[in-house]
């Protein structure tokens, strides 16, 4: 598999960086994955809006010029590595770059960025976008800053493990009693015919997906309430269901070992998964 | 300079690490800096004890022989770049190591951690320990595991680079009304005689030098209560001081613009400066 990292494009064994890179010392950086369906980018710009957005967040300067050859870079990265037919992901992630010695404050003068991109064939997870997902609650331990896409992950891969060894799927995640996200996808609770989900503030992302949810709901005419679901009232949800980039619409029909939606996904969920899909394909 | 990386020692430049690194994509490793003075290293095994915790929080599995193996390296590290005498720091990060494809679960079957050792010649900041700094109250907003010295370090970094651009020397971060630590220090406070600190809970780090003024502290027969400083109690304490392993002992004599304990160092974190000193150097 060929990546690109900082001009070249060469072997995913041969991509090296720094041990002085922030991105290795610090998480100091951002980072974008972006769905591809036989070579169409789905939703490009606004990845790289969220990308300059979280940039800007961290103070981290990026040439107009090298934001602008990310389009281009990517669809010649899809090119060389075969994933321009089917389904992938382009993944990409920009550092501040490499500095000596190490300080917590910004390098001075400014270093040149890491700029790495990889692409993937991606098998969605169709069989569970079928039956649904089994979850647990998690409590969301993360830092005040969950809009920013930073690579400081380490409670979300921490989360996910802890669902894989419970032997669940994924873990939706509770910060002051209420339903944050999951590790790597929003949430969307469904009541009433209404959609109910965190709102757009900095303790959540604001995702890609989840405003494809909210073009949908307008689409279907289904009513959005932007208030938190309260942890005691799932259970009093009809529906609930992740969206995400890789997640796509996903249903959730267990939490912490309790059927929710009668332990199948639910007719809301169903045509929003459906008109998902429309989009991705079209 | 010389580094050590995954059992080689090599020039700084040419020290390189996967793009797949678990530590640049997702910051999912640890970290220590041990201060080094004419060869010694000071507190090695609190260092080395407080690394395993992290690598036992992260769930990252690291041989009994590389962990054996630090001291040896360190001090061939400081040997070979001439750290020998004078003042020096030895930085250790250890991540989970590269794995393809990038998935928030740890990779399975497990990969070789990654080990990555330098050390560099190191000035105490004399004249500050001398005059006190000048700081400013910033919001602590990390994640819930400040506990774990992992380099998820983007809030400490921009916290300090928040003080640096508003001309102080760093931060007292606040969570929930009360101090917690600087972005790389703990905070203590002096009140009629005695230290006033977080206690070592999930919200702060069990700093090493902590640990030092905790044993001055006994030994000087201060008494100690591992209470929070209240924000609003700040300036009715007497003297407020850093602590760290390369901040040493620092007092605080200005937050957000307003003078503390007069202008100047107190007499009590003056004390503890010169048994900490001692200990350095002895």
């Amino acid at each position: 598999m060929q990546v690109y990292l900082n001009g070249s494009f060469l072997n995913h064994e041969e991509a090296k960086i720094s041990v002085g890179d922030r991105g290795f010392v610090f998480g100091d950086g951002v980072y974008e994955v972006t769905r591809v369906v036989n070579g169409r980018f789905f939703r490009e710009m606004e990845h790289i809006e969220r990308l300059k957005k979280g940039l800007n967040g961290l103070k981290i300067a990026v040439s107009r010029s090298i934001i602008e050859s990310i389009p281009e870079i990517s669809r010649e990265l899809i090119k060389i590595n075969g994933h321009q037919s089917g389904e992938a992901s382009v993944y990409l992630q920009i550092t501040r770059g490499a500095a000596w010695p190490r300080t917590h404050t910004f390098p001075d003068p400014e270093v040149e960025p890491t700029v790495y991109l990889s692409s993937a064939s991606f098998t969605p997870h169709t069989e569970l976008h079928k039956t649904g997902e089994d979850t647990i609650t998690i409590a969301d331990i993360r830092w005040a800053r969950c809009n920013l896409k930073t690579v400081n992950l380490l409670p979300n891969t921490l989360a996910k493990q802890q669902a894989k060894e419970m032997g669940v799927n994924s873990a939706v995640m509770i910060r002051d009693g209420v339903v944050t996200e999951s590790p790597n996808a929003n949430v969307f609770g469904v009541k009433d015919g209404s959609l109910y989900t965190y709102p757009a503030t900095n303790y959540i992302l604001d995702g890609i997906t989840r405003n494809v949810v909210l073009d949908i709901a307008k689409e279907l005419e289904i009513p959005v309430h932007f208030d938190p679901i309260r942890q005691e009232d799932i259970f009093q949800l009809d529906e609930l269901f992740f969206s995400g980039t890789t997640t796509d619409i996903q249903p959730i029909i267990k939490v912490d070992g309790h059927e929710l939606s009668g332990g199948k996904p639910g007719p809301v969920v169903r045509s929003i998964q459906k008109m998902h899909r429309e989009l991705l394909n079209s």
